[in-house]
């Protein structure tokens, strides 16, 4: 079997595993990593509301330290397969790019991982620690039955990480960009301001929710919620939606609603900042105008990995391979980093995300070999330390 | 046949006139003023999009003052009959009441002058001076195929009023309260702010169209419009609708679409006005805000029938028949007064408002008695002036 990072990436990319559906990815992943020696199991978990979720953890080796490698296999639809240059499943490849949904979110970040696991066994099957892979068919839907659930599941087992990287694509333009070492929170918000249905002749008789609502917003927008902290940027809200839905020029509306979100900094936990925006509307609102705000539940809460050994390690290996020192970096959207940095240190390292989640995602074969090699670079250097019981963090 | 304003009433309001169907209504009444020694007209009115109207143009006697009464048979629609205690074409009278859609606005008040007029002519045949009736089909639709098209039929066959009185329902609680002398204009615009779309995480590579829209919408809203002026209050700009339809609370929405309707007094025109949203919005954009403006074409200017001796003589003639001295009005909504004062000075005056355009819409069968005998009071003093030869305004 050829198990070369593109190889094994052209396989993955061939199994249609849009979420909530396995496709066959993990069934591949686990013939491979089982006949290279590793423990496999794939649990499936359920919960009401939403559908089942098929996961796989394997390890290699029982000894310490434990190197946990984290991913999806589940993609984003690929939209109108007709617009795309190539068929979004069959793994084509074309000008020294390899086409496919999930070609860089993330199955060519976890073919790499797997390549450089199975390169690096085949020079040291005795090594000193475990390796393992945690990678969840839920990252891209709901993430209820998915990475959360499969850490629980390993800490229940006995499982105990050391560290771990998630290799989503965190570099913006090129491999070496940026490594990111933590994520911002996000919590979002709804609210909804009662007026007076009326006619516009007669606004005595009425009250009109929109300049009301704008109050509210104006309320919320007004101040920065903060100045950033040493490796984040500042919070931010951004309104994205305000409806009303009044058809009629001659009416004054009898409701507006409003939708916001908040990406925030390590600052605030989703409590706090729930408070501090319950705050500043009572303070926007006054006695005058009657709104109900409802904050939708979240896990996306803020998290940092201190930039301590184990980034600088990191961050080492990918400066030996690519002649670029990495930025660190706790920018964009959320990632299961969330859920794994409760049970050990998570730096997230993979492809370059330009084409993720669009038309035509793409991985030039290049990044893939070299990507490989710098998660090869990881293992033999982190063991290799590991011997001489050096400890990070 | 029995011409009290009940009986009158009863059969216009079993006619089935939602606009723009004629229903029966204009026939009835051309059979009615024909039969008094009317010349009546029936003149429809067309223009391409809009459907073909019936109108009714009647006059008795050739000579000067000439007072018009004008009106409208078309009714807007009934909504859910079931919801009504009697069925809305049925003329029901239950408790006093007579029931009906149009029962005031305003089959009724068209009855009323009508019972008024037959009981004068049946006195004074032979007045010196001309009444007329100029009923239109089309006010609660478009109004493009009535009156406006109606008034210039009837000056280009050489008509020339002196003074018009309509019958529209201007008073908010019992007969007598208000005269309407004027109505603010109306002037509705649209705005559309373009912004960028994109992933809340990255606002920086996005731009958020609802700060933009509020921006806006703050500079129209900021500083009043006026004072008001002598008989009119200050103009008012309302919001009616805000719109994005962003269901995605992660995303930065690309568009947001407002629109408001401005009822303004006799300092402005359309155009002058609309200048000043012009020069509010600009200042407002500042050179950040890519936006669109839309002023809607308006036909609803404001005007005003200065409080001269028609309207005092109008006003005793309802201070002596009801005890109340009627407060001199340029409040509400737009009516077909805007295109009468064109042609001659036109007061409003009809039934109590209260009902109109919901659900049991119903006249007390007293207050139709009482308008009637207004009405009529006004013609006994209006044509016993003219043959003094008192001259109004």
């Amino acid at each position: 079997m050829d198990t070369t990072a593109l190889a094994l990436a052209q396989s993955l990319l061939r199994c249609p595993s849009v979420t909530p559906d396995e496709g066959g990815a993990l069934a591949f992943i686990e013939s491979v990593l089982r006949d290279a020696g590793f423990e496999v199991h794939r649990p499936i978990f359920s919960e009401p509301g939403t559908p089942d979720v098929e996961n796989l953890y394997a390890r290699y080796g029982i000894g310490e330290p434990y190197l946990l490698f984290a991913g999806h296999t589940d993609v984003v639809p690929p939209g109108d397969a007709a617009r795309w240059r190539h068929d979004p499943f069959s793994g084509v490849i074309d000008g020294g790019e390899l086409y496919g949904r999930g070609a860089v979110d993330m199955k060519g970040g976890i073919a790499c991982m797997m390549a450089a696991a199975l390169e690096f066994l085949a020079v040291q099957p005795d090594f000193k620690g475990s390796i393992g892979f945690l990678i969840t068919g839920d990252e891209e839907g709901p993430a209820v039955n998915g990475s959360v659930k499969l850490l629980e599941w390993a800490r229940a087992r006995g499982e105990r990480f050391d560290h771990c990287i998630l290799g989503e694509p965190t570099n913006p333009n090129q491999l070496g960009d940026m490594i990111k070492i933590g994520r911002r929170g996000s919590l979002t918000g709804r609210i909804v301001v009662e007026g007076k249905q009326g006619h516009v002749a007669y606004p005595h008789l009425a009250e009109n929710p929109i300049p009301s609502m704008m109050r509210l917003l104006n309320g919320l927008l007004r101040d920065p919620l903060d100045a950033g902290t040493e490796h984040f940027d500042a919070s931010n809200l951004e309104v994205t939606t305000f409806d009303v839905g009044n058809p009629a020029a001659n009416v004054i509306a009898a409701q507006a609603r409003a939708t916001f979100n908040v990406r925030f900094n390590d600052i605030w936990t989703p409590e706090s900042l729930g408070h501090e925006i319950d705050r500043r509307l009572r303070e926007a609102a006054g006695n005058q105008v009657r709104y109900e705000l409802v904050l939708e539940p979240t896990n996306a809460v803020a998290f940092l990995t201190p930039p301590n050994d184990f980034v600088g390690f990191v961050a080492d290996a990918i400066e030996a391979e690519t002649g670029h020192k990495p930025r660190l970096s706790t920018t964009g959207g959320t990632s299961d980093a969330r859920f794994i940095v409760r049970h050990c240190p998570v730096v997230e390292f993979g492809l370059v995300g330009q084409t993720m989640h669009q038309v035509d995602e793409r991985v030039a074969v290049a990044d893939l070999d070299r990507l490989a090699a710098i998660y090869r670079r990881i293992l033999d250097t982190y063991f290799a330390s590991a011997d001489r019981t050096t400890v990070f963090d």
